[in-house]
């Protein structure tokens, strides 16, 4: 059985997402900023159908991330977000699962991506997801308050962050609404002109 | 003339007190768990009047750090939480320039600590340290308000952050209150078994 992972960039001032966001910035002001590192790799234009790109040590540390997960579980917001612009192949190419209130049929998208709406919490997103990934790991997609989500339950194993160099001044932090001390144990440190990333085994 | 400079220990929710502070523990819970990298430190309980501890990176960066300030500004409420445990020879061994409202007369203390206050803001605080500090850097001590108003003034130069691998769940933020989107650029990156060293300058 694989782990349960997160893989997220957050700012300096720790967020996921930039302040006021609207139609035209559903992820709010900044947020290239924060995703600059990633747009200019191979690891990340091909899975969105984009050719070219460089290869370089980001580009390791984001195809690793990308193949990890044998499956996703991801918020409805963040769904909600990106059905329109992931159009008919989504850049998983992996079954993902919703956390949803209400019903809906799966969605069978091109490229290996499907969306099951889960209603009944994340202990049950997992067992599928787990199902699904056999012996791969589950990635934990966001937004936020579904990793917090699963950092509360005990039930995240690792969580690598992408520290970019920037403060974006509002938005979604990625940590909140935590009121458990939690004790992380860095397990890997890779930087990058770019970016910082740091992997932390999540400790019980 | 030297630089700007900040230096301190942020937790990984971007916390740089813990929640729930009381008499006992005005920083609040968990703020041992922040410390923890420095306490054993030769370099840190030297100007504490202790002897012994390691020598090791940390104990490096610690002194690095210790070393290049001339002198030092802080915030009243810093000061206050401070003045008591710090006793007759403060560790900071150098002036320090207080931000506050009322006007008190400066407290010259043992191994050449002053305590100097000043009622006419963050650029006269700076004037003075800048003409004590000579061709020394300026470090700002905090706390988090103090360093977020030399950041929105344009007038923090670096900033270095001791990234420990914890979630505290409450307290102060480092980083907030800035609505300016500031771009950082990291400067050096130095890790040890307990801690992330993280040093940026700030892009004006």
């Amino acid at each position: 059985m694989g782990k349960v992972v997160a893989d997220i960039s957050v700012s300096m001032d720790g967020f996921i997402t930039g302040p006021n966001p609207d139609v035209e910035q559903s992820l709010g002001e900044g947020i290239d900023r924060l995703h600059e590192w990633m747009y200019d790799l191979a690891a990340f234009r091909q899975p969105h159908g984009l050719e070219g790109g460089n290869t370089n040590r980001d580009s390791e540390v984001f195809e690793e991330a990308f193949e990890a997960p044998g499956a996703m579980i991801m918020g409805r917001s963040m769904f909600d977000v990106g059905e329109g612009p992931w159009g008919d192949n989504p850049p998983f190419h992996k079954p993902v699962f919703v956390l949803t209130h209400g019903p809906r049929e799966t969605l069978v998208k091109e490229g290996g991506t499907s969306f099951t709406f889960i209603t009944d919490g994340v202990g049950s997103a997992l067992d599928q997801a787990r199902a699904a990934a056999g012996a791969k790991d589950v990635g934990i997609a966001g937004g936020a308050n579904v990793i917090q989500q699963f950092i509360k339950a005990g039930l995240l194993d690792e969580i690598q962050i992408h520290l970019a160099p920037v403060l974006l001044g509002g938005g979604i932090r990625l940590f909140e609404h935590i009121a458990e001390q939690v004790h992380l144990e860095r397990t890997r440190l890779i930087e990058s002109p770019a970016v910082t990333h740091l992997k932390f085994r999540i400790v019980k």
